[in-house]
């Protein structure tokens, strides 16, 4: 189990890899973000996007798929997420694209209220096949502190 | 169409109605946030959660869902969005629950660089059917400016 002691301010993280398809990015689009750019090609050319590209959102919910993935792999004794700052949609993503995600520790505190937990910041940033960054945010997440060996269970 | 011009800071405005089912949770659960508490009851119930919970990710898609849906409506000259800032999740979201969305314009700023389009800033809330804010964030969306009818066009 990792717990809020484990982490290490600056350590990096880098983990995952999801293949966008064009089928998927629709399917999403169709039932969240039904506008035309995430819908329709000839729409998509006539915008900055280019070509069909998928809804930001979707873009968060593929980086959340490699996220859990990767807690579940490391046992992290997280308690889930109030909340994310400064999310930026930095470059289209096209179906075809891979994505992967890379993580960076930039705060740990323990509670001053709740002596068995804290929180922690970490920048997750998402990466196309071409190395080029197209999506970050700073994630807020609670975990649970080292339970002290002196202190006898209740 | 509505245009930069057209914004109105602190006007408000209410819409949207999304009924949340137990089986979308789930579908959206096992693509994109296979936690034990937005898949599994018995899980959910040992955390604070207290009972099977929407990923938070599934709460901005179906948030999403219902701005398209008013920005259809509204004819708005929108240019998508950069990003949101100060994400919140606020309290946890439950199949059965009806959801309803609210936003206020906080900020319209015309583009120092590009003469034709600017920027406003939106607090979105979504509230439960208890009217209980459910989650909270700061959209920053790109707009047209309204063409000067004084200059032919190119």
């Amino acid at each position: 189990m990792q717990y809020l002691e484990d982490l290490v301010i600056g350590a990096k993280h880098s983990f995952g890899r999801y293949q966008v398809t064009r089928d998927e990015v629709l399917e999403f689009a169709r039932k969240y973000d039904p506008q035309p750019f995430h819908l329709d090609d000839e729409a998509a050319a006539r915008t900055h996007f280019g070509r069909l590209a998928a809804s930001g959102w979707h873009t968060c919910a593929m980086t959340m798929a490699m996220i859990v993935e990767n807690i579940t792999a490391n046992e992290q004794a997280g308690l889930g997420s109030p909340g994310v700052d400064e999310l930026r949609w930095l470059k289209p993503v096209f179906p075809g694209d891979v994505l992967r995600c890379e993580t960076e520790i930039v705060e740990a505190t323990p509670s001053r209220s709740k002596p068995e937990i804290g929180s922690f910041r970490s920048q997750v940033t998402t990466y196309n096949q071409h190395d080029e960054p197209v999506l970050r945010f700073t994630s807020i997440v609670l975990i649970r502190r080292r339970p002290d060996p002196s202190v006898a269970p209740a």
